[in-house]
């Protein structure tokens, strides 16, 4: 079905050795999909809002496989191009204690990338929805990505959609200075901007928080908050807290700032089984949370509940239903058995 | 060879998605058994002491892999029926973190839920031995088998076995009131009750302890078990301490109270592997050390230290030899390599 | 290529149960290899520095594929004998919690064990060589194995190369005087000593802290090493500080002490994945830093660290590069995605 | 998007055991779907043509798994009822030489069999839809899954689909006489019957040849298509010629009857990985062909076709491609490497 | 329950690689148990006659696994002795087309070769037993193996036991010359004597068939059986005839030889999913049949039939029912589907 | 150790789902490598025929695994070049009967196609080498792949190697036409020519025999050979002939063509494992049997068991040793288990 919430950007195939296996070790390796503006439309599409994911992926059975995965979960894929000659792979070492996770990327030349802004007829895919969204992932795989990127966000603007944002500063596809200037050139169509606590930074150079020493100071993040809203002129800013106890311990929690107040989610300290996508589940619950009315402080611990489950799923995707959601964000995160 | 204790109940096929995986993204299914009573008479197996497992299963080859499974340990599988259309099915999704396991029930209609007071022949079962358990699931599998459980118990205490019950209340097999009514019946014939943090309110309306807040008090325990006591003039109660600080990490200790006296074990901060059949390997544990002499203090920690070493076994079954539990309620949790 | 290190001893077959199961439920058992010199020698070829393995192995695949696994990380197989009837196994299980980790050993009769002083022409194996490291491990192996080992040390000491000895006693290869009267006979051509808490009193009644308690009495240790220098004249000691939480949990940290002064490192608290060549790991980090000329700080940082990165490493090897220490030992065990 | 095509019936939880094992000796079973007329759906959907499966699924995350399933293939599953208990399951054994593949079936008390004809809004689903199947295990699901079929089948024919149902007798799921007198008042609705080698003469008395010898009397089939086109007025029908060398190998072939003129397949030895489904994708290789308006021989041609080659897919589902069925029906039989 | 049939040898730990990996690949082994006699007990419990295995094995975990596999398919093991150091291991790769299978066996040192004719007390063991069954490669694992063999069928014979011996000949354990020499002190006590296509000529030098070129001659066999009688006093000779066209492709049959009359049965053409066990399945096959009083032809028949299905069944026990042997002995060997 | 053969090619990331299972429904991906120019190096090293291997792959984990890989089987990979940006992969779904396996590439852009005729000090490679090996793929992966191939062949001709060179004609890669052009420039320094039954027309246009019929005609064969040869004055040509009877079964056999005459291989009849790199390993067959001095016949003999064994193994690399190839060849292609 047609998707209330729009989203852009790339899809790979993510290979993982099983368990906590090295490359060097395993003779197999899992074959899931994730990106953080896919990962963003599954997320919604589980928690039962209608969510359509556009990208440009090659016509081989691995990308069908992909479109597959997706339409799986109920992603509306109509919009999903199709051309290029590969799609972008990236391998991932699962960490353990105080020996972190590994991205290995071998996403250069994917069909994403040679996309231009005269493929896609944004007017077409944005009939009936609601929201846009996409991430500083999409810019950055190159010009001509950023410049079907604008196109949409400012489509999305026109025809009245909500934009939404998140900043996700990847240091192998740009640098600071270009992501700089081309992001600045993209936050004026966008109503609400999120980020971790590093990505204000690496960005625009507003300064956040140390975050290898796994310290918090809320103060800081208000700060940046602020500092975003000001310059962009964003209705709302969110920020992911993450403390880095190590590769199997983190803490959880999140920033709410908007009509110039914050709003600071509950704290958890979770047991990792898979960090990566964390992120891109706080986007969705948060939009989930805002398209359905919730308040900000509703919206905010609604957000960090359900990237607190991601972060014990497999894989980038959230196969996580709304009532789990809401059971934690409740409060219950006892983790006793449901029977 | 014939089993100095008897249980009776359902066991049902387990099918558990590997790792942490969703149901949604599994596959495959790990297969393997389990089941309140079944799981007492494995364990007790494992440490040695002989047991017989009764129940009803129809003639089929995962029925026959099932009691394969129960032989292969050494449970005593003679006086198993079999006849019926099919056995119970239960799916389990492993949780963590955050996140809690899942259990979805597909049990209805199993040979076992059709078992009627005639099909045994109690006084031959119980036939030199010495101890008969059963668990509050077997009643609430319908009124027959709740009609059957009651003439087992009845015989058993006529032949002068000690009879234990663990109440285990399962809110999805019937209501409080039934459960209530059922039990209470049941309970005359009944020398020592087991039960967790939970059942006696739900069965009994006996309040207990708040339970997702993770907190022990210690006196709400030992006032519960007089309250049992009182009532059905048990000899003993035990009761299980669960802390559920997430679905990785749990405190666990146990209670035994016994002539107006309560004894407390020690209590162990678990990292979790599986948690389901821990209040089973518990129960077994406190009728070995009881079978065998041990006084109240020794008796709860050997079956707190029993179930303790369960929560890190793969599946319902407590794969744990009598030596490695004396080694740790003796006092060693260092977890060191043994070679 | 020939390496700039040799190390003597045995090499197992080792069998493990994926995930958390015991041998008693598992369908399959991952092969991999495993043994204490073998594990030195892995570590340093992944640090980058050559060094050869000399072993005694059977003329069979199973003996080959270990060959192979030992090249294919780069360790030099060249003087490996082709001999004797078979090679050593060992059973693993992986313990979680409260349940320790098991081995079950069936190395007897092995090719290794078999050897004799004869066989090996170690002025040839050390052509070129700067180190050579044992363990306690290969004098347990027999009189002709211990014989073996002398010469080895001797020629080593004599070509002037750098000896290094771990203690690594195992109870079950020798009793604790035969270990000691062997041992002290080997220490002479030895310059730097390696053990674990426990190792020194077992084999040359130094006592050392009680390791049950999982309490870590630095000074104790620091008379340790003071004694086994007094003793023996080595040049340093360094001794690994285990304190086991849990089979899941561990604090490590290490000791070096040379030239009187003692150096501990930074203590870090480890979720294991895999705790077996913990020790062997440690070993070959500080030979890896003294080898290139880090002072006693640096190299017991160097060597904690690359032992620390072990315990989240399944098998026996260090599956770890050079530059995963170095951003440990430099501070950061935060463990964050590496992107 | 909606389904030219519109099938309805049963579709189960398969269970299968990893090569050849049996349910006796394996660890895990492999989770997939299938039932009769799905895998018709989803094999169109595969070959491109749009397809909507319509049955009726309880509320729980394996009827959502099946649904996800269906879904990533592209068959159009907004019609599918949630509701009922449980789904059916079966456990499959892949046979191998002399030894057959097992069903072990446990479907009594699926949500399906609870269907009743007010439950579907035919109209509704038939709206735009060109053709309607369903097999004989549907009606066989019990008295009011037999209403709604022929609610469904009569309504298929009054809007002007064309009809076609596949004879599949179940001898565990009714009786020859039973079945012959429901699927007799089915015929009347429909255009195409399909039937395998057995069917005819077990639904309807129709003596077709013997078919453990393993022998093929192409006369004798011509015979009974005949008989079946006088007794229903069938418009063609369709019967599949299976020769059972042994589990691991059969010949295939096929025969479309129409206008009181028989059309033989090329006949295909096949060295069989999976051979369940067989029947189904011949089914939906023979609608397929006839939409797009083969000719008689060109689409028995491409019926056989496909479905030989799902005799090389493990699962129920053909996941064939077109252009793979095209080059088959062209000829090219060799196996070559494709690259 | 105690055996009607008794039998007495090595079972060993088998680890295989999946699939058709070679050990110099495989990243894990399966686990299972076989030996000669241990499978003709396991076949034996599968078809419903009660079987006793009796054996010697250490006291550890792998070898109570081996138990715990023997007890799951109902043979009783009581009277398995336990000491020695370790239990035989062998590594099986399997073979396919022109490769063949290769066994590593790592079977020296076990516990059962240890034992001593003092260790068992048969006239225990076989009290109320009807039938012995042991094979060449009990007596080939040293001369106190070969003494308790010699009591043990003594014994059996003198308590009116049938007595059975499969010569099954392995070169790798002795020469022809010492087993003819044992063997034929064994063979007065034997009632019926089974045999493969080249035991006869390797034991006893009695010619036999040329083997690798994969052709039968029938009245080479007569012959070979007649010999064995004639020299022996056998009551019956069984030879199994292998045409071992590849190692994916075998022919089957045999010839039951009494009364001085050859019974030939039907001939397979199997496809080979594991032949290891083949000819242990036929000697239990025979065994079952002729205990039930099956006259020569069906008792020739039924035994091929039962190991005709062993090829299909992965591992050295035949995991095969009574019904699916009677069915295919009555000639249906087309491999449909059983549902 | 320095390898008398070298060869040089592209090697790639092998992922191929298990068992016969496509890319559309597996979960995970089996990790392997291969390559035309790599398989060579690696089935004359299992040989026991020191081989070198040079290449160019990135400096990442998964390039380093690949180089481990070959390292393991004691291939010399000290000239291989590390630089650009990733490694050629390839997606591999294995077929069965009637349904042909498919490669599906994601080859461009990898490091060895930006090799540069500079890069590579040929004279030092090939020091101590006796014979250099090379394929078609090489020189198609672009213009300075094929400059730097053609430097390599004319100077180990130069040097006095054996130059080898097998057509092995890619159509993804390039067009007929210029696939004849490059190739026509590099013969003049072969000196033996490797071809299947297609490559001679694809590449030079010479016409061979019809190849999906499944029909072999020696006749044309031995006159592609001869015009093979007289066009470039090759001392030997080498043809193997395969027979697509399916993708399960081929039929295997080599004509070796050499000083005007030829001979034929016996014909092997193949059930398939895995038959990519059939063709390399019939290649380094020839090549092992050559260097070793066997004659015309013997070497087309050893070539083609060589080969055939390879179908039976999986993966790209023919684990096999030289003993098993000497009794296949020498005529036992019994498959009869080797214990």
């Amino acid at each position: 079905m047609p998707g209330d919430v729009v989203t852009f950007g790339e899809i790979m195939l993510r290979l993982t050795p099983p368990g906590f296996q090295r490359i060097l070790q395993t003779p197999v390796l899992e074959l899931r999909f994730g990106g953080g503006e896919a990962n963003v439309a599954v997320s919604l599409a589980m928690l039962g809002r209608p969510a359509a994911f556009v990208t440009r992926l090659p016509k081989n059975d691995v990308a069908q496989r992909c479109i597959n995965d997706l339409r799986a979960i109920g992603v509306d894929t109509r919009h999903v191009l199709r051309g290029g000659d590969r799609m972008g792979i990236y391998f991932l070492e699962a960490g353990a204690s105080q020996r972190p996770s590994t991205v290995l990327y071998d996403r250069a030349h994917s069909a994403i990338a040679g996309i231009t802004p005269d493929m896609v007829d944004w007017k077409k895919v944005f009939a009936g929805a609601k929201w846009f969204h996409f991430t500083g992932i999409t810019p950055a795989l190159g010009d001509s990505a950023a410049e079907t990127c604008k196109l949409a966000a400012k489509t999305a603007r026109e025809m009245g959609l909500t934009v939404s944002a998140d900043l996700n500063y990847r240091k192998k596809l740009w640098s600071r200075e270009k992501a700089g200037k081309v992001m600045a050139e993209l936050m004026p169509f966008v109503d609400i901007c999120i980020a971790n606590e590093e990505d204000a930074e690496s960005v625009f150079g507003i300064e956040g928080a140390e975050v290898t020493s796994g310290k918090i100071e809320h103060a800081r993040y208000v700060d940046v908050a602020r500092q975003l809203t000001e310059r962009f002129g964003f209705k709302a800013v969110a920020i992911t807290l993450r403390e880095s106890i190590s590769a199997s311990e983190n803490g959880w929690s999140g920033l709410y700032y908007a009509g110039g107040k914050p709003h600071f989610s509950r704290r958890y300290r979770i047991q990792i089984v898979d960090r990566v996508g964390g992120g891109d589940s706080f986007a969705a619950g948060l939009i989930f949370a805002l398209m359905r009315g919730d308040d900000a402080q509703k919206a905010i611990e609604f957000a960090v509940a359900a990237s607190c489950l991601k972060h014990s799923i497999v894989g980038d995707f959230n196969y996580t239903a709304l009532n789990e959601v809401e059971t934690l964000a409740a409060g219950d995160a006892s983790g006793r058995v449901q029977r």
